[in-house]
């Protein structure tokens, strides 16, 4: 399934892509409260609001099926549901980052052999991991804004994969029992903050430095992550192009790693690296200025799109 | 005031320091209810469940005291809330961190110019900011649990402060109008992590890494940030000695400069560096071990005591 947070009048809500359409499942569960069909229904009730991805994994997958097969299976229904707005075509909503307030963003460097390569650097024998701010998570469509104190602003493409349950000293043949799904993260970086700062955490945490979407892909989706396609662009010119393939410390690898006597918790991010193809990188180098589009498209995920904005703008 | 966090069976309750007693909050609001006496009160009643500093803090500050000095100055009162359980001997509860859930600490690194100098390291230009993982929190008294991956755990005493509105872009002149108080952390820190890898988001951030407390001193009750002395005991050896007067940074510059371009939200931590006399520096090094008590004190707020045990005790 493919679940998200939408912009609306009274806050984040929660949503499940159909086809075309997202539903607004806490406007599905009043109409079919008000319709008295919750009684009836074999998965028990969906009760208050629900914000985001992370609040529908937690509810449980085995009962969010049901309520889709549900809609697929009753042209009455989704009929509506459309009439209520609680059906609505997926172009005409504003998403949020998949999960809004995550504990933490974990990342990791070096992640491709090209990346590393281009910049002559040995890739590392064990993850490099850092991490970013999570008031630096921006949403689909929404501005990346380019800092007052730095003029360099790079972009990098990631798959991201978000954490469903408490996990702690994890094997990497368990890991995937710990992922939610998966999502794509832009891990934007300031070079010269970056270049001139012993730790990374201002040049990769900087406000909107960390767009995420469009919406979170359960694991039961994507059953082969390591064959994913990840290209990004800027103004519609390839920069960036390989494939998970790719990655140097797998996923598996990068949770056991990460979660020795460190514990990741539901929502958590660990954003997985990115590939060769960077600005700073390009002969001559070239940095984000306002006005540039940068879409990121992975395959069996989708696609996030932000553009850069000055500040004030 | 002095503002906290209990663990009690139901959950975190937020509580007050009055002498040697905590307030429940929620408790004596329950008890004021009963009584029909919030409808009389001057201040707006107090709703639902306070589960830190923070949300005390939140709640207003100017709402607080007169329950306070209601207290103070109503024996029977007092009575009542002792025999009901919510006015309790401090000694007799178990304490959270101030803030339970802080969105993100960030962290300022070789802050005093003796500590650059035991290392043979020029002081930094300017601040030198990395973060600590919020699951590395944990509150007084709590253990700090040796970590497999580490085998050379040090203390860091320090100074932090508590984020009490969103801050972006704030001047060194305005900055203590963000600031909700302040407490003591334990940069807890694995030196062959740090040593070993180019990030210190691991050497820093693994659990229990970051002792916290005993409580949130709110800023109207500390005029005189910056004379304030720092010391830290291991085993009852007086092992770090300094005063905030050495800080070279101090926080309302920290403030100005994280703030530039990232947002800090309010309960975010912001823990200012320690002195000399970590125990990497000694000769020959000392490390923590199983058994070891670790004790700091930080003039007008108090003192955060733990002790290290090895894993799975």
């Amino acid at each position: 399934m493919k679940l998200l947070s939408m912009k609306s009048e009274g806050g984040a809500r929660a949503g499940i892509v159909i086809g075309e359409d997202v539903l607004d499942v806490t406007g599905f569960c009043k109409i079919l409260e008000e319709k008295g069909e919750q009684a009836s229904s074999p998965h028990p009730p969906l009760e208050g609001v629900y914000h985001d991805a992370l609040d529908l994994y937690l509810y449980g997958m085995e009962r969010l099926k049901p309520l889709v097969s549900q809609l697929e299976n009753d042209p009455q229904l989704a009929g509506e549901l459309k009439a209520s707005g609680a059906l609505r075509p997926l172009a005409s909503v504003e998403l949020n980052p998949p999960v809004i307030a995550p504990g933490k963003i974990l990342a990791v460097g070096l992640n491709y052999a090209a990346h590393a390569a281009e910049q002559n650097i040995q890739p590392p024998a064990s993850p490099l991991i850092f991490s970013k701010c999570t008031t630096a998570l921006t949403g689909p469509g929404d501005p990346i804004i380019l800092p007052r104190i730095s003029d360099r602003v790079d972009y990098e493409a990631e798959l991201a994969v978000v954490i469903g349950r408490e996990a702690k000293s994890v094997s990497r043949e368990r890991a995937f029992d710990y992922v939610a799904g998966y999502t794509i993260m832009n891990d934007v970086t300031a070079r010269d903050l970056q270049r001139n700062e012993r730790q990374w955490t201002r040049a990769k945490g900087l406000d909107t430095f960390a767009p995420c979407g469009p919406w979170l892909v359960t694991v039961d989706e994507l059953e082969d992550r390591h064959s994913l396609s990840v290209q990004l662009w800027v103004n519609g010119e390839l920069r960036q192009s390989s494939d998970t393939d790719d990655l140097i410390f797998k996923i598996p690898e990068v949770i056991e790693f990460i979660s020795q006597d460190l514990t990741l918790r539901p929502g958590d991010i660990i954003t997985t690296g990115t590939p060769s193809g960077v600005g700073v990188f390009l002969e001559p180098p070239v940095f984000l200025k306002a006005g540039d589009r940068i879409e990121i498209e992975i395959g069996q995920i989708g696609r996030l799109a932000n553009t850069v904005v000055a500040q004030g703008e």
